[in-house]
């Protein structure tokens, strides 16, 4: 074929971007001989007592015809009703939350959720053009390159707390944020991960209930991405947190950290009329959502299974893998400037290298060389309108910083990290 | 929550579209006491042999920790790397195409592949507006609204030759296509189903080579949707259409009609060009793929049997079933003033009442009251300039059709059509 002539929609998401770099480190082998440590991407660990669990609803869905009659037919573009039913009993029940399946949609993964609502609540609307406010930079680089124009999503450095422990702490920088809205009013949604991707930051409840009322305030919904918080997977290690829904909140989840990455199985909360036009835009843009994880999550939610599994297992299996990676961090780095922010959630470690000589994507370059693949943070920087060799670059962090995933073997982890703070003193 | 400002985007995608009425359709319930006879949405029949390979390859699965490595990480953005390789050897074996890996991307559904690729090539790019054109309309209602900006769709109404046994034929109108892209150096793609959805038409070996020379010439790629098609599901019940590849086809190919509706699963095929645009789009828009409809198709592809399965059960299932479906039209519509065209492949009927005294969307309404769902004509038929109450209007037949899927069981699709020709004499 001739060079192909694509359409800005074709030419912005097609640019090198930050997510598939991440996700091609994760398909594509090192050079020849060299053996790899992963702690890029997002895969999250095995934790052998939840894939038994799924084997277990496999055999009892193959037990019956009940296989059959899973595979064999679309579910309506909403989800699967009977799942979507089981939800919104058991949210009702947990937390007291006024839904009902009318306020649950299920889409191909919490991804898909995420580009099809900061579609719909930014870019061109009639001579306006909306734009989505990240409050809390560094966030989610799989978020960076959703927007379908340019210049729609604007952020807000955080600030930051150092502590005596080689630790620091991200905080939304309230006044800015509040400022920001008051000034533009073409804002047409907040959007936060909680915990943050790539920080392992959990925003306090307060901080949650500040910002809802400020999107209240503004007339537009918050959305939060819950992908690695309560009930489930619940990779949460703090007790001040609680989940948060109301009717201005478009609460995002997932089953890919709680076992089932590859089954692509998103779960949005919402206003009747957001779940209903997100189900409709999943009609047009993916006819139905994928019905296996759902109907292998049915039972486990239902009985309460899952979200003990996740207090019982998954947390304190990703606890004790988060205290080793911090005790690793301190024996290697002994010596060196680093900082790491508080793992209060997710499966990251956010390190922040203050001595680094080179920006951080070409010393993650270095490491690759060296097998240990991380993801760059300037990548998680994004929406600001100052600009450096193409990235963004509002915040003093922004290329000193690496995304460690910590949930790889022991081994894996504790050899990369020793890598890492072998070649930073090389770099420093 | 306040009335929710949408962008554009919103908009679009949220106004009233013919495939979420279609797909609203399977989800929900009618009135109470009506027995439902589902000749509407396009869920496929259920054919035991593919349910029971299926089953097999799941107990396969089980039978070692294979379940547990399919379902823990993510694949590639493109697909899951050993099912692309398997595809591509395939392919190559049996039509000889010069393909490999990097010619094969996998998505949730050819629906989102769709999405995808009428998006990369139509919409604002710089300071054209490129067009898609649908060659041969009436085309499926799952495009309709699949463009993000309004007006990029366009197409050529069908030339049509009547029968005397009560059949007719659509056909492209070669001059017409022809001229309209001398004049319109901005449509970007041609798109064509085939088997076309919903007529039931397979255009010929000498029309795809026909349209691929045109798209060649005016340096544009050549999208053929082969859902129903050869080498599967094979729901082709004509000898002379054979699968037609090269570097400007985008062949897209899903085994939602060979038993995982549910799973989503689409293969396009196309130059590594478009391949790796696509992977890019999917990386951002759905991070990776389900695996799980991956997995089971792997086997069965590697060694032929989903392959020998279509032709072996699929096919003359369906054959069957069509068969029947054209002998109840002839029995139940004798009389009345009908025709429909010749079913040479897909899992419809599209039948044609000229003596309709109200619109067909209206004769919808009222069998639907009788309990018939069927998807009215008018969907179907998008993309021309002409409007009429907010469709579009380029085709005699535009108002006087319906399509009905023949795939339920025999007592349903026997009742249904009684039912429609008893309600088409009340509204003659």
């Amino acid at each position: 074929m001739e060079a192909m002539e694509l359409s800005d929609f074709g030419k912005k998401l097609t640019s090198r971007s930050g997510i598939l770099l991440l996700m091609d480190d994760l398909g594509k082998p090192l050079d020849e001989g060299v053996k790899p440590y992963p702690l890029g991407g997002g895969n999250p660990a095995r934790v052998p007592q939840v894939e038994q669990a799924y084997r277990k609803e496999m055999e009892k869905l193959l037990s019956s015809q009940a296989f059959e009659n899973v595979i064999s037919h679309y579910d309506s573009p909403q989800g699967r009703m009977s799942f979507i039913k089981i939800l919104a009993d058991s949210f009702r029940k947990w937390y007291g939350w006024d839904i009902s399946a009318d306020n649950i949609a299920i889409t191909n993964g919490s991804q898909s959720a995420m580009f099809y609502l900061f579609n719909m609540f930014s870019g061109k609307a009639g001579k306006m053009r909306k734009t989505l406010l990240f409050p809390l930079m560094p966030e989610y680089v799989g978020y960076a390159d959703q927007g379908l124009e340019e210049g729609t999503f604007v952020s807000i450095p955080s600030k930051c707390t150092y502590f005596e422990d080689c630790t620091f702490k991200y905080s939304m920088d309230m006044d800015a944020v509040s400022s920001y809205l008051a000034a533009h009013p073409e804002v047409g949604a907040i959007c936060v991960s909680r915990p943050t991707n790539p920080s392992g930051n959990v925003l306090t409840d307060s901080e949650i209930h500040e910002l809802d009322a400020l999107s209240k305030k503004y007339r537009i919904p918050l959305i939060v991405d819950n992908a690695y918080g309560l009930p489930f997977p619940d990779i949460v290690f703090i007790d001040e947190a609680s989940p948060i829904w109301d009717e201005n909140i478009i609460l995002s989840m997932s089953l890919s950290k709680i076992g089932l990455p590859s089954i692509r199985t998103g779960i949005i909360i919402a206003s009747k009329e957001v779940i209903s036009a997100l189900s409709g835009i999943n009609a047009i843009a993916s006819l139905a959502s994928g019905s296996m994880g759902q109907a292998l999550a049915e039972s486990l939610i239902a009985n309460g299974s899952l979200v003990s599994m996740a207090r019982e297992y998954v947390m304190p299996f990703y606890k004790k893998k988060k205290a080793l990676c911090e005790s690793w961090i301190k024996k290697y780095f002994e010596g060196t400037k680093y900082m790491y922010h508080k793992i209060e959630g997710s499966i990251f470690c956010w390190i922040y290298l203050p001595d680094l000589s080179i920006p951080s994507r070409d010393f993650y370059q270095e490491l690759k060389k060296k097998g240990v693949i991380t993801v760059p943070g300037e990548y998680f920087f994004f929406g600001s309108k100052e600009q450096h060799e193409g990235f963004d670059y509002p915040h003093p962090h922004y290329d000193k910083c690496l995304r460690l995933n910590y949930s790889a073997d022991e081994e894996t982890v504790e050899e990369g990290i020793k890598r890492i703070a072998s070649l930073y003193r090389v770099f420093s």
